[in-house]
């Protein structure tokens, strides 16, 4: 994660946020006053996004000094303090919002990624995520597994090539379809092919791929498929798994189950903002 | 919603999710196949964000062909189709993940508003939104609150006055702050204030706002606060009000009731694609 | 207005009138020269724009200093020093005619807007600026008129409702016309209607708008219309009104008088850069 | 003048008066509904700008259809038709006042250089602009200019050397300010000296620039400067030349007249739009 | 490669070469006038960059109309006839330059690539590109070795790791730094490591890495490089490998060579550009 | 050269390589480790884009320190140190590529500049540049030139008027063609007629255009055309020059000679970063 991605993320909310001007702030504040808030966690979290604060402050005044106590990835208690802003208090106040919304979305991810990834620590696998994120924010949510103990498939489309049915029947076949891939997506790229069943499976291992996505199977299925597959291939279990779900997934011995949840559904945290006098 | 802004809702994310290409299917498809998907329903759901349908794959080929077979703001079963897109397989398979991200995102805003605002049909009161969501895309957000028969509270902090505890304490007393805010934000402004109790309420009304922001208040408090504003103010409750407590709330007389949770908690739906022979 | 709007406000200007390069500095001064600049009024003016000049020369050279003498707002006469700027003199020479030029346009709006406010002062009404702004500079635009004594109508279409003819032919009248607006606009917003006679503000007034905007009357109709509308609406005149007739229009009584011409038309004010032995 | 630039105009223009949307316009106007705008001249004046009406309205819906009934450059009368506008009346209404603001600027420009080359329509002298122009918008500006039969100076400070006192007090005088100018800005560059009196032009025609400014001179001694260097060099008379003034100067033999007035304070002429039965 | 990267790419070079317009066709050539232009291959090459010919003209005029005649990739003598364009002539010669640019540089790539790839056609190895390209335009400068026969190492820093000396150093060792790599990369990541010489590379192979990149090596260090790695590891040659060196270097039985003199290096070919009667 | 195009160019760059992140060095280089890079040239050479050095790494973490040891234009042999940078050695390591890549192909402009304008040196003749230069980065290519001791040639379409055959064709001949650029284009704009033969010549110079470019003529010819030219018309050779033919079209007596190849062809230096003991 790059200075200039935290940067274009916290400026893309103020100039949305700010728009013509703060009415509230610049009609009731006065310029010189100044003031102090601390960020603090309402209900049990792990934080992620904390860059976020120095990010926005310093596009609304250079004159705010941000001190983060925690650093990215911490468990927090209800009430502890994330970071303390001190200074000028129009630009405390402008900020309050945006700054509050970037930390509860992507410790919300972090948490519950947490939550997933301690309810399979007893098993050697990995947690993943998916490309189910919000349009031009998908470094931070996948940012926010790697926070939250997890660990990530392919970025993009660019990264790694993973073969679905469709692309299989346009390909006339697994082995085509995997040979088609190698040809072209250059030596350094992850080959990987969804299968839906055992059948599937067999021939998609006669191929060579690097990895098989097991595609919303029940635990017995999968685990016959990890059979088959281990020592050739790496497994990956993946279609609806919740968390709920997902120690019955991890007993199968997977390589890793990847949740969409983790990015398109987890629930924000409560984080708020303390005023504290100057 | 104007076109510009799915335009660039569907430009961000495809450039996002295909960097340098879509090393998958450009390497299993044929640039000469053609191929139909149908969006599915996997659950029941208020669908919203279908003109991200077309925006995607004008962006990715013109030659695709996008039907919508509802519109934004229907009701659907389990396996309804939503829309299909018919053309170039490539296009197709390249746009499929982007395409459904939207989908499911907005359409989880509105299908959790809508239970919402059925919950409360019995009152004669407004589901409301707040600034509580993701960088840059408040617009869609928002978009999807109103496509689930809510209501959208300010867009951003130059549309409405909101004097919080910290603008109070800035501008020394709520008459003060109102009296600054008038003069400084222009007559067609709307001026609200946000008050935690009764002592507090009677304190701003006096000073003749335009409305009051019931904060944090228990049903019976906030019945009370109804009963004092009746016929002189504009009555809003919010904090932490979630779906299953939303109709204690209801029935205490407000005028509107505001849910951050609408915006960064709702859950997302399930929508696929299914491929179809061409 | 925040730094940001500065900031691009500077560096379009910069990146506009620079291009390739300065040919004329680069090659007539050389890089280690060092010089003085005093911005100073060539005539009467109120002055605003200021914060534009450390944007022009953070963006040029962080080693240029620069000293406001005065604050926006301030009225000035022939041969006041507004601000001074010292340091490295390519520097000084590349910014010099981007900082006039919008210190010249946005001072001659508040210049203006500040005669016209001093105009009518015996009467309580509030002047105000329209949407007739230059494209993507309405913010300025707009922030000039308040540091002249204005205030401001609505930033844009989706700040307020404001109903005209054709709103209301499209509509089938202006009871309908209104409460659509309502029903649609969240409960934030303030909802006008624009009348061109006494028999179409009678139609208006029965529907309970926030405001109504005489559109084009003469004195003594505006008269009669604000008689009529007097404690039960905000009144608003418009429509071609220009200094020399806003006397005639105030003393009607309405409360507020809005003139394109500010943003439009008003001409640009004289101010130059002195050269100052370093 | 590209099709992008007026696309980015219109876009920019778009953006910022829509925002989230243009309320009135959505909550009155039916979806289904069309109409016809015409747009009408208000007043005598040269029309420049046209092509932004196009692009307003394939931004906003591809279904409007907009005919242009006369050029840019057209003189026209009170009442005159420059377009007519129809289709899907949301579209017409919420590009109206965008559409207008450019109309009215960029014509505005172009009358008042009409009626400055009309009046010194009997010498062979040019009508130039200057840099004072807009941020982001010189390129519509000195367009609107050559509208109205005047020409352009250089379009920024890569285009041309211009060398003023600052720049002559900084390389030690003018013979040695033209020569580094000569030596470091190519062979295509054009390169102009700025002089304040007879001494400083005779000095400067030592070094042989290829044209000269004549700064600030009364109409004598301009006369005298053009005599002196008729033959020699191409000379300009600029600062502070008002439309009223601008015979004076005119018959004193100068090659051309630049006139900073006509970008950054002729005045908006008056073009509205008339709702037309569809 | 998808359309929105051309167009980007020509609308860059349009804005940057017209500018504020173009003064030659302007002036010399009426609006009304339409002719042809033939894109002529003057030398021998391998064509690259076709997609830009109508993503130049689509945005300079719809009324063009462009006919490609060959695809990418197509070997071509001197004379060959690549694209004709036909349709309003100023269109014609704005664009003209712009896109001969594209094809020269792109085409000088694919023909450099494709001559390296015939070289070494008699062994089983990969011609693969690096990460020396142009800012912004790796995407075009990796698509034309594609083109000219070659494959494409990784597209960045986030696409696959590469551990060289430093970061080995840093990270106390091959093996740890292997290690750190697998743990913090996600599964579909390739690990590859850098080594200068035999004892690097047993050291490295007792890690497990993906690939091994032999750098700067002679022929016969090369050989017993590939001997101990093979069946292993995937083996690359790098550092300043020339065409003229590259078949010493493929006889060895390296799986894949890298040459960063394809991208920074290879001269741009001859395409002109002839005017044929309307 | 302003700071913002080389922070453009930086970002870009940087941007487009690291993606989502550095896998690589942020998996293996631990946050607070530092170091230092020299950067070596690694052979002779003409340096050009040192100001990237810092653009790159104060994007990357303002806590690295940049020296840079020489100047632009420098000549460097084999070995010489251009910049040393020490600081996290996370920094160090993401921006070296980028930092690398920019100077490699700069530098390897200004020194085939440099050569040829040395080879040229006896004569009184300047070595210009075209427009034949890579989409968006013309001003580094042509800063490179300089940088190399040549000179700019017009900087794209709106800077000076060069008029070609088919321009001539359209316009009805040459003489109508000047007229027409000079009645369009402002008096300090640069007018140039492009001639393939003498017949050709003696008809431009008749129209009195202010240069002539001379195409593609053998040495012979050329040397009548500059005979026949000279003290009338500044003149310039261009057409398929290579540095091994520059001094055969020197000594013909022309102004300037314009090279294509020094920006679409020179080949890039090498450049290298040798990690040093912090």
């Amino acid at each position: 994660m790059t200075p200039w991605m935290w940067r274009r993320l916290a400026q893309t909310a103020l100039e949305e946020d700010v728009g013509f001007g703060d009415l509230t702030t610049d009609a009731t504040v006065p310029p010189g006053q100044t003031g102090s808030l601390a960020l603090v966690a309402r209900e049990p979290l792990v934080v992620a996004g904390l860059p976020v604060v120095p990010a926005v402050y310093e596009a609304l005044d250079p004159a705010v000094r941000v001190d983060l106590l925690v650093a990215d990835g911490t468990r927090l208690g209800r009430g502890d303090v994330l970071a303390r802003v001190r200074g000028p208090a129009r630009a405390l106040l402008t900020g309050e919002r945006v700054t509050l919304n970037v930390l509860q979305w992507l410790s919300g991810i972090a948490t519950a990624t947490r939550a997933v990834v301690d309810a399979v620590a007893e098993w050697d696998v990995d947690v993943l995520d998916t490309r189910k994120t919000r349009p031009g924010w998908r470094a931070f949510e996948k940012y926010a597994v790697r926070v939250g103990g997890g660990k990530n498939h392919r970025f993009g489309l660019d990264h790694a090539v993973l073969i679905k049915d469709n692309h299989i029947a346009a390909a006339g076949g697994v082995a085509e379809a995997i040979r088609r891939a190698r040809r072209a997506a250059g030596p350094t790229v992850f080959v990987e092919v969804e299968v839906d069943n055992l059948e599937q499976l067999e021939e998609a291992l006669t191929a060579g791929p690097d990895g098989v996505l097991l595609d919303n199977m029940d635990p017995a299925t999968l685990q016959e498929a990890v059979r088959r597959a281990q020592g050739r291939v790496w497994t990956e279990a993946s279609g609806g798994i919740r968390p709920e779900s997902v120690r019955d997934v991890a007993r199968t011995g997977v390589n890793a189950i990847s949740l969409g949840w983790l990015t398109h559904s987890a629930p924000a945290v409560d984080i708020g903002a303390d005023w504290e006098a100057p």
